[in-house]
């Protein structure tokens, strides 16, 4: 049976994969009398009183809403709210699974980006934190923006930042075992939509120095015509010698390339141009811009992929839970730069110097410690 | 300890009274690629082509939203959305305790009806009910309507349906206890807002006929200045003989007192000039109208309060868990007036010849056939 059809037939019996749980019993007149009335009046009061006791009495205190407008579901595009039900109820059990923090979709019915800003203002008093997922750009800019200055809960779009966090600690690694550092590599990235543009933003906070980004047209540069807003206020900080040219051409002599883009852009001549040791994440999903094999018959020092059947898979399930249990638990009101930065140093320095290896850069989802390491350091940041 | 206290502390241990829980277990790669990427993408696609899969893939099926602004909490008023948590939550986990109902709460911070309307459109994907809770009147009426005429799922206002039906329940069982019938009984009711015309128009439904409604200031009547629209309403089919007057002159005569009102607005007195074996139901919380021990004295039949330490307590929780059930399981897209009265009538039934006393004219909550005899009495009304 393929993982497609044991996928169907499994959501199929499960008839929806999150349930609601009361957490004690309600067996008695008592049971009721103090978790419902007229007992509740009481917490409810304490909170009218001083909004603050929410975070003591309430739910809000670890469940996350994991929102979208359908607009730009995993590689299906723009299938609506209704049908993208199955990946945030997906998302919510990884929240709880991996970092035992509640999490509830929010699947909205609508795409217009002041009515999606309204919709999550208007949900915010029921939840400690809002996860934005799969919301097309650019209005994921905007919203996410708009969200974070308008609330004091945060607002992380998972598919920009995660997906940065994890690239980030993985090239972390792969750095330390080619010996070079990030201030004199060269960054090559295809991609230039929200997580192409995520990445290339924590990679300069980092300490990343020459990037150079590539849409499906070429390198971005002034020169390249019909380039978006934010693709033009990222040529301030990437390519600042301001080259014009294809994909190709940027990678000649280029120390790392990462694909967020389509599949098979990338060639194995066009690895074999790149500086030595060079290293190439190609995420892709579920056909990455080059399979391992080719990148390493090519002279890749280090190959990852969006994909569980390789190695070196850059997964956000290893981020995502760990930022909101951390960010939960020191009452943080935005996720930070500083934050994300921490969050990547401490899932590479999960793996030792003495596991660290071209097939093994980044923690296992499975490695029990990921989500407090995560959690530990965006709460020192919060806290700092 | 009193029951204040212990609520009080009870939440803060609990820290919210609500988990959010997967339904499989996630624990190796292949796990996550069934139940998340890129297995996830398969029930997506079913969905998109045909929206009506959602009650097969998703926790559409089971899991309804529970509503508020906060406008009307418990016996607190306006408190506001986040205040309102703890009532919501404690709803929600009745729902799970009692029905298997999956329910999460939804807190809005608005208390625009245009805003509330239009949030719960946009919500309208995720869940597969709306129960609409603690609103203020009269924006609770239009709130309900406008949903129930835009969504193709089930949005019922608790506060007033639900006492509906577990009222109705009481009178029933009351009624074969004193031998009268409900075509034939004057009824008076104290309290004129959302629950009580609620009620009132229930009792019509079933089949009372001679229904005279008090506010504050007295009888309802078209001498009565100041009314509103929904009490106008009322006009066309309670007191037809247009009588004014205060609540002492309604009661002359009356064989069904229904207060929904204000603590201690009944006396003995007014109680005595009842008709024979008068029923008495006294629902102002935590102060009824008139206390037990008095109306009994003053020769009340059958008396019912709100509250816990008193026989013949009417608590929505004997319904509301049933309704949505019986609801979802039949996809039924409104709950209908022959719902309600049938979903009264089954809750009355529950209670045996020999079980029926002035004592106990409603099934116990915790008695386990309740939920399930009143999702069928529900799923029987859809599918007729």
């Amino acid at each position: 049976m393929t993982i497609a059809h044991e996928a169907l037939e499994a959501h199929r019996r499960w008839n929806g994969k999150l349930d609601t749980t009361p957490k004690m019993d309600i067996r008695t007149r008592h049971d009721l009398a103090v978790a419902y009335t007229p007992g509740v009046a009481e917490p409810c009061k304490v909170i009218a009183e001083n909004p603050d006791a929410a975070y003591e009495y309430t739910l809000k205190a670890n469940t996350v809403a994991v929102v979208t407008d359908g607009s730009a579901v995993l590689g299906l595009g723009n299938i609506g709210p209704l049908a993208a039900m199955p990946v945030m109820e997906g998302k919510c059990d990884l929240f709880k699974t991996f970092a035992n923090v509640n999490a509830f979709p929010i699947c909205l019915d609508t795409q217009d980006t002041d009515e999606i800003v309204k919709a999550c203002i208007q949900l915010a008093p029921t939840f400690g934190g809002i996860n934005l997922e799969d919301i097309s750009a650019p209005r994921c800019f905007e919203i996410e923006k708009r969200l974070n200055d308008a609330l004091d809960i945060p607002v992380f779009h998972d598919d920009q930042h995660g997906t940065a966090i994890v690239v980030l600690s993985a090239l972390i690694n792969s750095l330390k075992l080619v010996g070079k550092d990030a201030a004199s590599v060269r960054v090559v990235m295809s991609g230039a939509g929200a997580a192409g543009i995520a990445i290339a933003k924590l990679l300069l906070s980092y300490g990343f120095e020459n990037i150079v980004m590539c849409g499906s047209r070429g390198i971005i540069s002034s020169k390249l015509e019909g380039i978006n807003e934010a693709q033009r206020a990222m040529l301030e900080v990437t390519n600042l010698d301001d080259k014009a040219g294809t994909l190709a051409d940027a990678m000649v002599g280029a120390d790392i390339f990462v694909g967020v883009s389509a599949p098979g852009v990338v060639t194995r001549a066009m690895v074999e141009t790149m500086a030595e040791n060079p290293i190439v994440f190609a995420m892709a999903n579920p056909v990455p811009e080059i399979y391992p094999e080719d990148a390493i018959a090519a002279g890749a020092a280090v190959v990852g992929t969006g994909r569980s059947d390789f190695p070196n898979q850059v997964n956000n399930v290893i981020a995502f839970p760990g930022i909101f249990k951390g960010a939960l638990e020191a009452r943080a009101e935005r996720i930070t730069e500083p934050m994300k930065l921490a969050a990547a140093e401490a899932l590479a320095s999960l793996v030792s110097p003495e596991e660290l290896s071209r097939d093994f850069v980044m923690p296992d989802p499975f490695d029990p410690r990921v989500a407090d390491a995560v959690a530990e350091a965006v709460r020192m940041c919060a806290r700092a």
